[in-house]
């Protein structure tokens, strides 16, 4: 089967590979119908986290189940699901909680840049839609399998409330999907910070209603500007950066809250400054199998449309491709068919 | 009048010094009826905050008000108080959220290890007791000034729920008092972390069901095991090192809270383990004004008695004895009489 593989930062490309086989009873095969490039894949793909051997990309998936392991009981092959990057086993007291991406027995999934994938703990990880999707759903379903549920989860880490004031640092994808789920949310007030034309334009389409251009302490001084003096309700951390992070503490108010869903790199948060600005933080790795049967039921009934985020989509045979577009931020994201 | 003067870390003197005066019409002159010696105060007396001149010390206090400026309406001659150690409107968009600390108004409070004191926006910042207390009921009114309204937010800021458990981190006044905050929130679990006897003992008698001597990676480990290996509901951190940071935050469950009320000293927070972490994090100086009515109520029908911290009780004029009793760790806490 065709699979994409990282040789080292800069060298992807999609090739021959056996195809995936049950090791586990838990265990599931699906052929994949859609994936995608996560900003997250950039980070090795530019060097950034460190490569120790030939990597299989992807772990944003929808497709069909092919086969299930013996002790699989609630999916079946032939049914369409959705799957967390992380598989958990959903019954576990921290899955119980809402947090299957702390789940015990948690393990990653990889490869979902391909024809077939294994998803582990296929009970307690995968989602079957209602019936098969019509052709123009698969997008947004793709979405659910994680850059929908990261911005969710940030809206949600970031207390979104009704009539609320929100702020969103970051304009990739997640940002994006975030604004959308402030917006779902009942935000009275949702500022998206940007400084690219298509990106603004697809914010204010998911509900932005202001947008700042400014960044850093400047785009600090422009938050407090819109919000009396004081900042945002709710801000979403949206990069995962130094700049960012501090960016989104103090844009919030005191007492406001920041949901933060970008991986962190290289960063330090000054326990002084933090201890006086009064902030709320929640955040990490989306438990975005937690939203996956609401989610699905906003999708499937055409409430919301996260799909408008991929603006490139080509075969996977050009995953490629998809990777510098991304890089070079020539596309907002990129789908992938398989 | 008599004063707490810090001339230098570790040179601290009670000397005469002029009574204050009403300097804007929204302030009050209290007489001071008992103040205490905070942890806080030891950073400068120890030398680790600067000190660029010599500094009137104390910010916790209560007293019978001697005198308002005439913008005044709330409170009146005669009255006894009880006040915050950052003075505040009570009126502003941050006061009104519940965050009296981070008035757009703010004053520090200080000089209150003297006979007479100054407290600026007195109708914001000052709450009158029912009545002239009995005199058994001053210390526990006098913790909460700051001590006792700081281990209340530090719990309230952890989430603590009716049988939710909870570990504690520092066992110094705040911390012991963050004890009894959890326990009169119904927490079902309450672990000390101390190595200290008395502080035990005391911790014992607030409501700790359990103790860890463990610090570190050991404390940790301990708290794992006692909680199922999956970590506290809620944890209180009440010391400010990056120790007792990491110490708290490892000590939570993914989707945990902490609660930080320690003034933080050279913590920097690993934004990776952060956000591995899945813990909310919440703190800084507590709206101890907030919880004011409350508080009073619980003490004046002797619901809690957290006056108990007080272990060592002086006159004003022997001050200095208070702050080495409490450096060397001999004194849990100590109060003067004016």
């Amino acid at each position: 089967m065709l699979a994409t593989i990282l040789h080292a930062a800069g060298d992807i490309r999609v090739e021959e590979r056996p195809e995936p086989t049950i090791l586990a009873p838990t265990d599931a095969i699906i052929r994949v119908t859609a994936s995608c490039v996560c900003g997250s894949d950039l980070w090795p793909f530019r060097g950034a986290d460190a490569l120790i051997a030939p990597t299989a990309m992807g772990h944003e998936y929808v497709g069909v189940v092919e086969q299930v392991g013996s002790r699989v009981t609630t999916v079946k092959p032939g049914q369409f699901v959705i799957g967390s990057f992380f598989a958990s086993d959903n019954t576990c007291p921290n899955c119980l909680a809402g947090y299957q991406t702390s789940c015990v027995h948690r393990q990653g999934v990889s490869g979902a840049q391909a024809e077939l994938l294994r998803v582990p703990l296929a009970d307690g990880t995968l989602v079957a839609t209602p019936g098969m999707p019509e052709a123009d759903l698969v997008p947004s379903l793709l979405t659910l399998s994680d850059v929908m549920g990261t911005g969710w989860f940030a809206a949600v880490a970031a207390n979104v409330q009704p009539g609320g004031t929100v702020a969103v640092v970051g304009d990739g994808a997640v940002g994006l999907l975030g604004i959308l789920s402030a917006k779902q949310m009942g935000a009275g007030r949702v500022i998206a910070m940007s400084r690219h034309a298509s990106r603004q334009a697809l914010a204010i389409e998911f509900g932005a209603t202001d947008v700042v251009e400014e960044r850093g302490d400047a785009g600090v001084a422009r938050i407090k500007e819109l919000t009396g003096g004081l900042g945002a309700d709710s801000v979403l951390e949206c990069v995962g950066t130094q700049e960012s992070m501090m960016q989104a503490i103090r844009s919030a108010r005191p007492g406001g809250h920041v949901g933060y869903v970008g991986v962190s790199h290289d960063v330090e948060l000054p326990g002084l400054e933090l201890f006086f600005s009064h902030v709320h933080l929640h955040g990490g790795p989306a438990p975005v199998r937690q939203y996956l049967p609401e989610l699905i039921d906003l999708v499937w009934t055409r409430q919301i449309d996260p799909g408008k985020v991929f603006d490139q989509t080509l075969p996977l045979a050009d995953a490629a491709a998809g990777y510098k577009a991304m890089d070079k931020r020539h596309a907002i994201k990129v789908l992938l068919r398989s």
